[in-house]
């Protein structure tokens, strides 16, 4: 019993003809006529696979299998149908096609489990409408309360709530609900791995059992302007000789950490920005992660320790500010065992690791035992046009998604 | 015999109301109405010490003393009257004034010198308005071909040519002459500091014996823009990680050096500069400057090879190009020994030291003896509305002006 490469394949391709921008990579906002387009296709794939479509307010789209007892609490499959902008045809649509299949290849080979099984399309995980992560799988557990619906706004002050009013057009064609809040019984996402280190290992597939911790800062460094000519070295205050050294220090430190870490500086602005004066005040941003809660706190003390004594070395002031914090978060062992169990028995190779980058299950793993399968990217590239994962890898995760949710949903023997 | 610091006070105050941007320091672009005016009160105050005065094409003013005889090349003061925008009070114009102050005081002692001397105040030598460093001093001394003006153009596209004509009003009230070409005894520069050196040292006055040189570059990184948190340290092209090590590495080699050195990345851009994305291209600016120019090219040298090995390293490639080239001038051994002896029998005193900073001298020290002499600065600033150096100061520099004019001059017993 395999998932179909080919199907997958049909079906990504025709999502990613739901783009307001061809040739620049794929942009589809949540809300949008291009995403109104995708959910209809969506809908019309689930329905092919005899799946009980529903929509909740946000326009998170659940297809569901019944099982054969009443009232037990589904397992989900699913991920994201939202794009960046200018982004990649793998990232999120992957996880729901994946699930899409599954579920239909359950239905051809008429298995039934005693617990109900749900794929999900959830809709604005990116941020790129709204500037804010995980829209739609946090509405889904509760976790964004009613009246944020009207606080929460995109880039032309439009309400989350206005926004998603757009949805209305489905209400003839399916069930739709203002917030599905039954309990779980467990998650799994199929997401591509957005880095490189499944294809440098030359693994299929990779079984997710934590996701990064991050701890994003602003560091701001006030020196003094000079000109360039006249002003000796060592009387300068120069802001950016000493933003220089904490990136280097950031990069030279996290790369020392023995659990999987990475320190990035990104963004960077420097005033007054003019080859003869020596810089005045340069801002940066310290993106810190790592799988480890006490390697992440351990690297930013030693980056703020540094901070401290580069400030005091050039003579200048500094700022820091957190823009953002979030434990690195362990996955259900359970549902792990279970994947590496069916990835084995599949003879598919794998690499179990964390997830550098945050996902719906994130949310997901707060409420419920979740985990994730993660599919190989070309050249680790992602949130770009360029962004690839071959249809063979997706259905090989496919059909350990395939095993892995029947025996959460414990087959029933027909 | 004295220099009168409460006259230069006054003159430099009142030269200072013309200008646009009085709550955002000083900016008096060439030709504009402020830069009229300015040259108006010159004028007026040239002709009150006796002088003869006339004005090319360019607008640089000169105010003649003749000599007892004919026929004989003049020894030149003066430095130039135009700002940077939101400038100072003092650079440029210290210089212009304290040559009036000089002269009016020769005119009050009834002192004759067998040379002419004359002061000028020179147009256009910062390159707020043309972008182009030098243009009045230049044209002085026939460095600018007349072709040149007309292709010699502002930001609005306004040409040199074009924006000159604004001084016509002038050509009633003083002799106009497209240029002067004849040869020149000597030039003395009256000017800031701007740098630190002399207030640190306590010192009243620098005697300028060399122009420093600069070589300045853009360097751009070609990196890869990755995910901040999937993309593991080991496999990353941060292109700026790597421009971090380059701006440590110039700081750090230059401070070694043993003659006056200095370099400054002082323009920073980075793409696409996302807090969460591994820059992909950063460019940085390399402002290199040594008074000797062996270590200006060891410097040069070094940094080129260091770029080349951090480009390997980090598997980033890279593009250098040169902005501009300055050799380190020598200036004149005869004046600067002049410049010596009169400070010291003045019981001034001071450093003997290079200029951080191109100047005026700069182009008329190819064609004739030239030097300087520096007023601190304080705290070393410039070319910004805090700028200042105290008139006192200012005076004694004046007096070691006139009396090394007097020397140049050969005075003439009355």
């Amino acid at each position: 019993m395999y998932c179909n490469a080919e199907r997958i394949e049909e079906m990504l391709q025709n999502i990613a003809t739901f783009t307001v921008a061809e040739d620049e990579g794929f942009t589809r906002f949540s809300y949008t006529q291009e995403d109104i387009q995708a959910k209809k296709y969506i809908i019309k794939k689930m329905k092919e696979a005899n799946l009980k479509v529903s929509m909740d307010l946000l326009g998170n789209i659940f297809g569901r299998r019944e099982g054969t007892e009443e009232n037990l609490p589904p397992i989900v499959a699913g991920s994201h149908l939202d794009t960046v902008k200018n982004g990649g045809k793998y990232d999120g649509i992957a996880g729901i096609v994946a699930g899409i299949e599954a579920l239909r290849v359950m239905e051809e080979n008429q298995i039934k489990t005693k617990y109900p099984i749900e794929v999900v399309a959830f809709a604005e995980e990116e941020g790129g409408r709204f500037n804010s992560a995980f829209i739609g799988s946090s509405w889904f557990m509760g976790k964004i309360k009613e009246e944020a619906l009207e606080t929460i706004c995109d880039h032309q002050n439009m309400s989350l709530k206005e926004a998603a009013e757009s949805l209305n057009v489905f209400n003839e064609e399916i069930k739709r609900c203002k917030r599905k809040d039954y309990h779980i019984k467990a998650m799994i996402e199929l997401h591509c791995e957005q880095g490189p280190i499944l294809e440098n290992n030359q693994k299929s597939l990779g079984l997710v059992n934590a996701i990064i911790g991050s701890s994003s800062y602003q560091v701001t460094l006030f020196g003094q302007a000079d000109h360039s000519g006249t002003t000796p070295m060592d009387v300068r205050k120069d802001a950016f000789y000493a933003a220089s050294k904490i990136a280097v220090e950031l990069n030279e430190f996290t790369k020392k950490q023995e659990m999987y870490s990475v320190g990035t500086v990104g963004c960077v602005e420097v005033k007054p920005n003019v080859y003869n004066i020596v810089p005045q005040e340069v801002s940066i941003t310290m993106d810190i992660r790592s799988m480890d809660q006490k390697v992440l706190e351990h690297i930013i003390t030693h980056m703020k320790e540094y901070i401290e004594k580069i400030a005091i070395d050039h003579h200048i002031q500094y700022k820091i500010k957190k823009n953002h914090h979030a434990n690195p978060v362990k996955l259900s062992n359970k549902i792990v065992d279970l994947l590496i169990k069916n990835t084995k028995k599949r003879n598919y190779n794998f690499d179990v690791m964390g997830s550098g980058a945050g996902h719906d299950t994130l949310i997901m793993a707060e409420f419920t035992d979740a985990a994730m399968i993660f599919i190989p990217s070309k050249n680790g590239r992602s949130h770009c046009p360029e962004e690839y994962s071959d249809s063979e890898h997706i259905a090989k995760g496919a059909d350990v998604l395939l095993d892995t949710i029947i025996d959460l949903g414990e087959k029933v023997s027909s």
